[in-house]
This record gives structure tokens, sequence and C-alpha cells, in this order.
């Protein structure tokens, strides 16, 4: 947005700052006029500020304050607060001002929601809160969310909005749109209608603006799209991501097991989980969980733990391998110096090679039919990028202990690290998604036990060797 | 795709085998079949086989050929080849089969294209080649797409399409519906349509369904949605990605500096920016350039050099300081053995900590407001697992040494050691990108020369003081 195009906007308020600064990040002055309302119990100002903004702004509003401000807040704004803004916070934040707010008004605000919104606050309660809310909402909405939620987690079901629209094959184009005029209860949004038979069998889909580029007098039938495939209510949403994301979809059909038309998706649900998706890779190869920034530091401390002490494993498998050449060490103490070089090197180009094979195998990029090419291309990187290194490292460590023949012993241990670096990086994360383990998880604990062992058992092995050491 | 969906379908064609198999891969069978057609150059069969798949799969499949079945693919296919395809391949391939392909035969095929996807495949050509294809194009085209290309790399104005509907506010829904029916050259899809001034500055828009809703003589002026804000075609990709997902977007105008409308973007575009965002940090924390799995091994191996060479700098960084305790080591050969279990458990600790810094500043879920609070729950993380791991691993080594005050030492350097990998995998990111440098890119170097030299420095001095041992 435009500075001219906010002075000009017609309906802009002199009274409310901006809700955004230049970075898009909210205001100081909007958040302090905000927190003032609050302190004071000001619900006419609360309402004058916040009660027009997008239900994102409000979510990103309501994490911004204090925890001790969120309940008021809702409250405040009783009726004029959209359930909606719920779905945009943190889990925690979300799962902690839920049990705040009493269970009328839980219920009548959700009791609002399109239903993919309302699934999506309810499933993260326990089974009895949930059963508290479902059972203040009328008998078909109850029904409704009830069969979404007893769709599995992370399914197309879960992620489905109910409310839809669907004719039959034999209404021409005109019917259509009067219908469409004339119904009352409609989704907010939509992209497409569906075409059923009258056992609400799917039969075809029409996007929108096919409708509208269409004479009144032609058959719903003759315009309908067949070859669009409908979703599984039970597929996986990161299927389904997928498959929205490979060609270019803004909405699909969820069908029963019996072929039955029972949802919609819509694309901006299926952004999130693509943003999800790709971000559960970033952080499952760091260890972390599904930490959020405004989890307690318990919560966060117990989950990152258990990373570190299967960490600690390779990290003792490492030392096991130095102890093994202590005699080595005390006779050429540069060797304890230079050994870490040795299996850091090792460790990034296993990592670089990791990075690439986890997100190729996520995006079906490798697969059996094009590993050997990817095979080959690393282990010719590896011997390149090692012969390089090796050089580097060589030629400095030689000169910094006047020891020609040490320059040697690390540039051959470099080699030899980064070679198996690459074939690990590639090798690790294919066997694992073989073997059904997500190679995000897992890959990066053992590539780096195998530049570690790798690295510290060439560079002292060969100099054992080479100078003739005891070990 | 449901197996029973499939076998309903009223077109499938039994000659023709599943393009894919059950796990969204391209079928070897299919595969087989293409790639006979091809060696034997029958035009006709390669027609049957791949004339109705959807650009996405034609894009895998060029992808999944050996580089010198690609060019003749093309050639068979001829008039029937969907230029649209070349979109979804790696820029590598794509940039090697657009050499193969004869200028007239790039140049019509391009001039058949929606201008986003024109302007996708022409901006990585070089000033030469573009010129002979804009040139055989038919002028209106030509302008448009020179304009596109005019905006900076990665801007709105590269994404955006250039065709659209624009309506006078005066004109009545019947109107507008109507026009729509007549008129011969229309973007393939839209989900609004917008409403412009004579000087055709962007007044509103308004959604399909709402004008399907919306009885045919209401004005526009009534029920467009003057809010909306359009995006500056020369805004980045990632505001307006961000833009989108934040606020469940599916479309929105581009103005040009005058607020004229010269563009639409869709959530189509968008959803491959936020892939592509979310995918670069993962990247750069890995020291990867845009490197595509591709690409042949002298390109990789260069890029991947960079980053391997400024590790290295952090590794003699940290040999540096283990030179300062040769004499320590000597003396007691035991820390050799013990020192990278020090240096890797801040590593790892600093990584997690990093990954969720880097994300959180992406997001804007962590800035000024909210540092001190997440600094705190930092230090209280790592002193919590620093203590945790300080007792595991000091009484293993206790234990393997026959040495208590071992443990001790190396307990306490690991204390040390958590908590400034806590502090720099927290402060290094916030401060990269204060002073405007991606923190994806450079934090994980500076984070580990934090964590190696202060867990070698840690745990060397401490034992070296503690056991008065020379240095």
């Amino acid at each position: 947005m435009t500075e001219a195009e906010r002075i000009d906007s017609p309906d802009t308020d002199d009274q409310v700052p901006t809700v955004r600064d230049e970075e898009g990040r909210l205001s100081g002055e909007f958040l302090t006029l905000v927190e003032t309302a609050i302190a004071d119990g000001d619900a006419a100002q609360l309402k004058e500020l916040v009660g027009d903004l997008h239900e994102a702004d409000v979510g990103d509003l309501i994490e911004t304050l204090d925890a001790d401000e969120r309940g008021p807040f809702v409250q405040l704004l009783g009726e004029d607060f959209d359930f909606a803004a719920l779905t945009e916070l943190d889990e925690s934040v979300r799962l902690k001002l839920l049990e705040e707010l009493p269970a009328e008004a839980l219920a009548e605000g959700i009791g609002e929601l399109e239903s993919d919104d309302a699934v999506y606050i309810l499933e993260d309660l326990d089974a009895e809160n949930q059963a508290a809310i479902l059972d203040q909402l009328p008998y078909s909405d109850r029904v409704q969310l009830q069969r979404s939620l007893d769709y599995p987690e992370e399914s197309a079901g879960r992620l489905m909005q109910t409310d839809f629209i669907a004719v039959p094959p034999f209404w021409s184009v005109g019917q259509t749109i009067d219908y469409m005029r004339e119904a009352e209860e409609l989704p907010d949004t939509f992209h497409e209608i569906f075409v059923v038979d009258p056992g609400f069998r799917l039969l075809g889909s029409v996007p929108l603006d096919k409708i509208l580029r269409t004479k009144r007098a032609t058959k719903i039938a003759e315009i309908m799209n067949e070859d669009a495939q409908p979703f599984e209510a039970t597929e996986d949403r990161e299927e389904v991501a997928r498959s929205f994301e490979r060609y270019n979809m803004v909405s699909a059909a969820v069908v029963d097991d019996a072929g039955r038309l029972v949802g919609m998706l819509m694309v901006d649900d299926i952004v999130d989980v693509i943003q999800e998706e790709a971000e559960e890779d970033l952080r499952a190869l760091a260890g972390l969980g599904d930490e959020e920034i405004s989890d307690d530091f318990i919560v966060t401390a117990r989950s990152r733990f258990t990373w570190l002490v299967v960490n600690l494993g390779t990290a003792i498998l490492a030392s096991l391998v130095i102890s093994l050449f202590e005699g080595t060490i005390e006779a050429m103490v540069a060797l304890a110096v230079l050994m870490p070089i040795v299996a850091s090197m090792g460790g990034n180009a296993g990592t670089q090679t990791m990075t690439v094979a986890v997100r190729a195998l996520a995006t079906q990029e490798l697969d059996a039919r094009n590993l050997w090419r990817v095979l080959r291309r690393e282990v010719l990187v590896s011997l390149l990028n090692g012969f390089g290194l090796a050089v580097l490292i060589g030629v400095a460590s030689a000169m910094w202990f006047s020891n020609t023949a040490l320059g040697a012993v690390i540039g051959v241990a470099i080699v030899i690290n980064m070679i198996f670096a690459g074939l690990s990086g590639l090798m690790i994360p294919v066997v694992l998604e073989k073997v059904k383990v997500d190679p995000a998880i897992a890959s990066s604990v053992f590539v780096t036990t195998v530049t570690d062992v790798i690295g510290f058992f060439a560079f002292l092995g060969i100099a054992a060797l080479w100078f003739n050491l005891p070990l």
C-alpha cells in the first residue's frame, strides 16, 4: 500500500492512527491506544479502534498484547470480536485464551464461523471442552462439525469447508445464477460451484468465471469440468497441498469414500499448509519440534533436550575414536590442534548435500530414477571441493607447524572425509525415506556421526601410520 | 484422486497408462512409452500420450527425460506443445532447452502464453535472445511484456498478469456480465474484476461471487470493495506474498506509481513465491545458494565452495584457540578426547535457537517489542538444558577417566557454552537483521564460531587453571 493510496482512501478515519508501520509491523502508537482502552475498560474506544480490522490483524494484535490483556480484550469487544482471529494465533496462546472465555460466549462465537475455522479451533481442545461447546450449537452445525472432527488429523476432511454450492447438471446457467441471488446460506467466498447427481455424488465443477461468460440458456452439464479430480476426505493434507501447488488450483471438491460431495477446499487454507510443511523440514533439520516463539521456557527446553541428548551420542562416538589415538596425540600435539578442522569441514559439506537431498525428496525431485545421476554429481562435487580445501588447508598447516608431511596428511584426510560427507549426505536421507523414517528429522545426526568419526579416524590414523607414532 | 474416480471418469482412454503412480510420481510404464515414441520420432503417438496432460505434468516429464531427449520431445510435439510447461522446469534445464529450439517456434510458443508465464521464461534469457523473441511478437504483446520486464527482478510487476477485466463504476451488474460474455480477449481465469476511472486509476474491485449474487440492475459502484489495497508494481514479491498469506487473498490489483491499474496478481503465482521464500531460509542456513538438483557438478561445486571456505575461517579460529593450550593437552591428553563434545553440544544448541530466531524474524514474529521476553526465555532454556547436559556429560567423563574433577570441569564448561549458544543464537540473527544483512545467510558461521571458540576456550582454560597445568 502506498502512502498516496492511504491518504486518498475515502474512508480513512483521521482519529485512528495507522495500524501497521512501513515494514508491516503493528505500529507502536496504535498499540498504545489499544492497551490504554483495555486498561480503562473502554469498550466503545476499543471497538472503534479494532472493529474494522481484518481477522489477521486482530490475531497479530492479540499475540502482541501481554498475556493478561488478552482475555479482557476479547471480553470488552464482546459480540464485535470475530472469532476467526483465533485461527491466526499460535496454539499455546489460543489455548490459554480459550480457557479464559466463558463457554456460552465461546459457543456463540464459534457458531458464527465458517466450518473450517470452527474445526481449526475445536480440534486442539480436549474432548470435554469440545463437547461442551458442540452441545450449545444448533443440531445441523453440530453434526457437520462433528463429522469434520471425525476425520484424521492433518486430513483434507479437517481442512475443508462444509458450506458450498452444488447444483444438478440439468440446470441452466440462468437458473444457477438466480439460485445464487436468492439463496440465503452461502459460503462467504467461493470460486467454483459443484455439480452433483440426486445421490450427491460429484459429477463435475464449474469455475465462476466460466458461469459469468456463458449465456443464460446453456445447461450446466455442457460447461462443467469433469476432469478435475476431487480429494478424498481422509487424504493427507500434504498430498493435497502438493496437488494444489502442482496444478495451480484455487479450490477443489472433497468427497467421502462413496464419492459423495462433503466439502470444499480453498487455496488460502492450503497456503498455510504449504508454508508449514516447508518450515517443518527446516525445524526438523535443526532438531526443533513444533515449538512456537510464544511457548514457555519449560516446554521449549524439554522439546529441545531430546535432540541434544541424541547428538551427545554422536559426540561421544567421536570422542571414542579420538581416544584410540591418545598416544599419537601425546607424541604430536599439533594433531589435536588441527583435528577439529577435518571434522568440521566434513560436517559442513555433509549438511549441504543432506539439505539438498531432504528437500528434493520432499518435493519428489529425487527418486530411484535419477539417484545415480545425482550420486555421481555429489561424488564429483566432493572430489572437486575436497581437493580445493585440501590444498588450502594442507599448505596452511604445513606452514603453521613447519611440517610439510603434516600438510600432506591433513590434505588426504580432508579429501577422504569430503567424499564420505557427500555420500552420506545423499544416501542417509534416501535410505531413511526408503524405510519410512522422515529424513528431515533423522538425517543430520547420522550424517554428522559419519563426518566426525571418519574425519577423526582418517586424520589421526593416517598421521599415526605416516609418522610411525604410538597409539 | 481415488481409484474409483479414475475408473468412472468418462474420458479415460484405455490405451494410455496411468500417468502417475500411487505416490504421485510419473509412472515408469508411461515414461517408457514416451521415450519409445521420441526414439521412433513418432509424433502422432507422442501427441496421443501427452497432448492432454496438464502443463505441470509435462514439465515433470521433461525433467525426467534424459537431457538429449528434451529437445526432440518439444519439436516432435510442435504446435501441441504448451510452452507454459517451461515455467515448471528448473532454470538450468529450461535455459538449455530454450537454446535448442528455433527462434520462430519459441516466439510463437511464448506469444500464446499468459503474460506472467511469458515474462517468467523471458526474464532468464540474455538481452540478445530476449530481443530476438520480442521482435517477433505483435506490437501490443511486445510492449506489454517489455513493460513487465522493465520492473525490478522479484517485484510484483514481474509476477503480474497484464490481462484483466476493468469496468467503469457506473456500469450495472447486468452490463458487466454481458460484457464478459461478449469480450474476446479475456484472461484464462480470474476471480475478481476491477473498477477504474477514465484515467484508468483503480477505484475498487468486485469478487466474482459478489457479481453472481447481485441483481442485474445494481450498479458496480454500489458493490465494489474500495478497501482492498493494490500493490505497487515495484513492490518486492516477498512483501506481496506476506500480504496474500496474512489476508487470505486470492487475487489483487497492481498499480503503477500514478495509481493506474497495470496488472493482476493471482494466488497460484504467489504460492510458488511462498514456498521459494521458505526454502530460501533453509538453503541459506545450510550454506546453499539457489542450486537445483539438475545443475551440473561444476556449477554446484563452485557455489558450495565459498561457504566451505568461509567456514574454514571458523575452524581455523577454533584451532588457534586450541593451540593456546598445547602444553595443557600434552600434560593431560584426555582433554583432547573430550573437547569436541563441549564444542559440538554448544553448536547444536546454538543452531536450534538460531533457526527459531531466523524464522521468527522472517515471519515478523520477533521484533524489538518481544525481544526481551524471548531473550529471557532463551537464557532460561540454555540454563536448564545446560545443567541437564552438564550432569550427563560430567558423570560420564568422570567415570570414563576415573577423575571426578575432570567431570566437574567439563560440566562447568558445558553450562558456559550453552549460555553463549543461546545468547548468540538469538542475538546474532537479530543484529544482522538490524544492519540489513540476511540473517539466514550469515548467522550460522558466526554462531558456530562463538560456540567453537567459547567451547574450547572455556574447557581447556578451566582445566588448565583447575589442574594447574602448563599452557
